[in-house]
């Protein structure tokens, strides 16, 4: 089965949407965040930790899986659901973004990307077929076209061909696509442009995807007004029924500010990198366990957070794990990050479903940006 | 409470002793084999992990919580069970293992030990009196009297003169101790000399302590004919409802010839160290899940093996895992190298239970020996 998006409730004053998607790992509430398990592992964590946490769709990175262990052991594995033993839906992306970040350097041409592997500097190619190829040999519930992420700095010239390049690649991607049991979406892009953006919106949805991405806001250099140009240029052209996705938005704010805008879907490494990192997440903007500040403090990373770190381990205990360098500490801020994304979508759920989004957004704002 | 020991059953052809040790947090079976939580955290795992594992009692290092994050501050978070959410009994050892080990340069007086931190050099004394100062704040089950460890190389004059100073140092160290709640052991040194243990033993047994360890098994270069005669010199001299605690041992045949020969509780480093470099124990040896062979092997570390990583993880996924430095790698590893070596003691437990040790122990060395 392909996935179905189900609109419960459209709130009055915004685009904010109170969905329902519906997977072969079971049924899912909108708006959501999507936590991200790079490696076929969201860093440090148990997928029991994750349904913990309330998660429901997880990310899988189709190029890190590819270089390793490689799409043909995940399959012999039964796919990524077996492989890593996570029961809920899985998402892979298309491989795109980290061919374009992360694989520097590389040449771009109309077959595809060839580029070198971080990891060994072997000499690889990805295309639209082979990417799909991977991400159905993955075997995840749903697959992202095969797109060029052009930075939001991108002349309009190199960003129109660039978009019509992307379009004959997510039709090519398409014709090849033939798995029956996971959905394939397609990706708007075009930068802050309008009119690029509404021909990359409707000549995608031109090709009947089962869902539509928002692209090239994540990338680095774009600002909140491009982020929301992106998404109003883009969203006015996807069917009402299909499921909006903003890729690698993981901000507390703009979670908020994608959901006004008409985004049903997120999915960000923040939450687990900035817990390496020390850094935690609460309603008071975040903040660094390492501070001194901490060293003595005998309570949770917030009083009214229900997840396990908050339930049961104090300020002083987590900053001594992770001035000592011990793993446990980023293993719990990761719990905690995860959770207070997730518990915001819960929020924002019930905020739309009362016709509160705006207000409720201005109460989490002021809040959020009154650090203590 | 002080702790109480309880002998049920000693085997008739073995000195093997099954029992019970009564503590403040809980009654366990012994022979009992304890993880080690170094920081105040056994390595990447949380407190629920190590009851999965059916942990009794864990160690953490006076040493290193002294160091940091410090012992008051452990003392104003209600002590070491509140401030690493640990609900089993805790043991903390003297730290003079580890400032004998870790923290060189030294100058051993009869006063203490000068020597310098192993974080930021600075100069530190470690005298009985401090030892258990600082064990009294942490508020474990258990506390260690502190001890010099010689190595087994030390000449026979400079042991019987290390053995007198320690005697002295434990009678300083039983004089400060004040704790009712906290049990206090003495600690038998000697090396590989028949007299100079049994002088040891008589000495420290004379000022009766709550248990006794045995001490400089695990220093480097100690053989396994060493370890076997500094527990058959010290154990004749043990009352019998006294536990006898064999310092830093965790190999799993070493822990069986342990018991053999009187040993109730064992702790060791190397379940979770060796986990963080990818090995495991299996009933067959130690296997390195980074060997290409596991690349494609979709069953579990053991199919026997009723741990948490076992039930839900292939070695294809632990190696993918390991070989990416995936962080849950090294976590399924603990978890199943700590289940192992505590499963390997409920079996030790039943097998002295019906007078069957040495089948037990033969069977289990010819498969532990028998490499895959």
């Amino acid at each position: 089965m392909k996935i179905q998006y189900h609109l419960l409730h459209k709130e009055k004053d915004t685009g904010a949407r109170r969905g329902k998607i519906e997977t072969n790992h079971g049924t899912y509430d909108t708006p959501m965040f999507m936590p991200v398990g790079t490696r076929a592992t969201v860093k440090m964590l148990t997928p029991e930790e994750l349904e913990d946490c309330h998660a429901g769709i997880i990310l899988a990175n189709t190029y890190h899986c590819w270089l390793r262990p490689g799409e043909d052991l995940i399959s012999k594995a039964g796919g990524l659901h077996k492989f890593m033993n996570y029961h809920g839906p899985i998402l892979t992306d298309s491989g795109g973004f980290q061919v374009f970040s992360l694989a520097k350097p590389k040449d771009i041409t109309e077959e595809g990307v060839h580029f070198k592997s971080h990891i060994d500097g072997a000499k690889l190619f990805l295309t639209p077929e082979k990417s799909i190829e991977i991400q159905n040999k993955l075997d995840s519930d749903i697959a992202m076209s095969f797109d060029e992420c052009p930075p939001a700095s991108a002349s309009r010239e190199y960003m129109q061909k660039s978009v019509e390049r992307t379009l004959r690649w997510a039709k090519r991607g398409k014709d090849v696509h033939k798995n029956e049991n996971q959905s394939l979406f397609g990706i708007i892009q075009g930068g802050p442009y309008e009119d690029i953006r509404k021909f990359s919106a409707i000549e995608t949805v031109k090709m009947d995807f089962d869902g539509y991405s928002i692209g090239g806001v994540a990338n680095d250099g774009e600002s909140k007004e491009d982020m929301y140009k992106a998404i109003i240029y883009s969203t006015p052209y996807i069917p009402e029924d299909k499921t909006r996705y903003l890729m690698g938005v993981g901000e507390p704010m703009d979670i908020i500010e994608g959901v006004i805008r008409g985004i049903d879907i997120f999915d960000c490494v923040l939450p687990t990198r900035i817990a390496r990192h020390g850094n935690a997440f609460t309603h008071h903007g975040k903040i660094n366990l390492k501070n001194a500040k901490y060293k003595e403090d005998f309570t949770p990373i917030e009083d009214t957070c229900d997840c396990y770190t908050c339930k049961n381990y104090t300020k002083a205990y987590i900053r001594h794990l992770v001035t000592s360098d011990e793993a446990l500490g980023g293993r719990l801020l990761s719990i905690h990050n995860i959770r207070f994304l997730i518990k915001l979508t819960e929020d924002i759920r019930k905020a739309i479903e009362e016709d509160r989004l705006l207000t409720f957004r201005d109460a989490f704002q002021k809040e959020y940006e009154h650090t203590k």
